[in-house]
């Protein structure tokens, strides 16, 4: 079962921190599922335990584009994400099965603000 | 009409670049279009007028949360576009009508890479 999307956007946070912007194109086999949902669920949480990790918001226009983001404090935590066994695991999987291309992008935020709704 | 989303994620470049996160949740207005979805691709059309746009990626998990992502050579590029006349328009009618909420995150890429599936 694909991972429920979270209902409110990561807050902005107090600079600096980094986004780790993860974009891709799913292959047929993934958007059937195909175990994508189960190992994307099962890193969610893993990724939780990393030090300095912040949040994460993902979108996906079905049959389209995938946008992740991965919030860290800093470069340790992405390096210690980079090398977690099953992170590496399902890469290597999804390298094989799951993604037709994808871009990575690491970037240090340098500025971040929010906006909600008032309440009527 | 909503904008078709890209077949390709925007590819790596060469950094340093800056990549600009927007994570929002859609108003029921906006979801039922109201709008949106014209304003988005008129808009979508005249950030590449902006000197320095590299290019953008945007997912919409439907019901969702929204993540586009838009890459600019350098800060100056990101500022004109956010002084832009009609960017400015759009977002105080989207304060007012389509983001229940959203956050911005500015980032200046320090590392990318990308994958393309081998052809059979």
């Amino acid at each position: 079962m694909a991972p429920v999307a979270p209902v409110l956007p990561v807050a902005a946070h107090e600079p600096p921190y980094y986004a780790v912007v993860f974009t891709s194109v799913r292959t047929e086999e993934a958007e059937r599922d195909g175990g994508y949902g189960s190992t994307a669920e099962r890193l969610g949480e893993l990724v939780q335990e990393i030090p300095g990790f912040l949040g994460e918001d993902s979108a996906h226009t079905p049959g389209g584009l995938a946008v992740t983001v991965a919030y860290f404090r800093d470069l340790a935590g992405i390096e210690a994400w980079r090398q977690h066994a099953a992170h590496r695991e399902a890469k290597e999987h999804g390298q094989a099965h799951w993604y037709e291309r994808y871009a990575l992008h690491i970037a240090k935020v340098e500025h971040s603000h929010g906006f909600q709704r008032a309440r009527g």
